[in-house]
């Protein structure tokens, strides 16, 4: 894994962890529903940045390695799964 | 706010941070890329139902109060701001 | 329904026709994959956005008669079932 | 391009017009904004499954060129672009 990418993750999924101790206190302290449906919508959005950069990971990486072996159906399928789920498109 | 959605929502949140914390986990494992996406789609999933019941709450308590005291147009922006979100459209 | 907004959707909804016809043709010229996805997704966004102006017709008309008429629980389960059409979530 | 996909993707695009068209009548004679809804979500589900199929082709034709000729960084950077449009994260 390229380790410029993966320290960026996973500082990251550590600020994503804390906005998600976030939205429990806004919830047990009965904030309005309005802002914390707008927080967790920011978390999602956090969430899929991670996702392109694991994303720009695995082409850089596995993908390239892949296509260099002739799996070239592995390595299709894998980007296509990930693709429909993107947008949740089953 | 209703008791049983509140309920509801902290254990989904307690969930979901657990999931973060397994995906911060993973990443420092440096497991398959396509998983840790996969995994990561599946929390944003999850976030998105919590979503959803924040949602119900708020149409079945707010909203019914704002409409009561004829603030409908704050209790239609409102709506419209999230339902923009819920979909990333600005 | 609103007159501004009926008529904003309509005119929005025959460029969209337009761009899917323009799609049409991209595909049977062979354009490049990546210009028809990135076309495509803008046409998306384009029904989003007409999803976002009936939300709004919706919100400020239906919604506060069926407020008025104590009409609650269907006003609530129809916004909050587009809602999660919003973002696929089941 | 593959025949089976184009051919595929063609049909399913003369279908999205015609729901279009008749997202166009269905506003023009001002039927309920929630089944408006509905159905341009709908809509939008089908043009995602055609830029599933666009991506599928895509990579199963113009990626693995690509990476044969050693265009690996373009490559990369034009799946990246259309992963990230898929869920709208910029």
């Amino acid at each position: 894994m390229k380790q410029d990418i993966k320290k960026k993750v996973i500082k990251r999924l550590k600020i994503i962890e804390g906005q998600v101790r976030g939205l429990q206190k806004m919830v047990e302290e009965e904030k309005y529903c309005v802002d914390v449906i707008t927080q967790s919508s920011a978390v999602r959005h956090s969430l899929g940045s991670v996702e392109d950069l694991m994303m720009e990971n695995h082409l850089s990486t596995h993908v390239i390695e892949q296509m260099k072996k002739g799996q070239h159906k592995k390595a299709t399928q894998e980007i296509l799964s990930v693709y429909k789920l993107a947008k949740f498109n089953k």
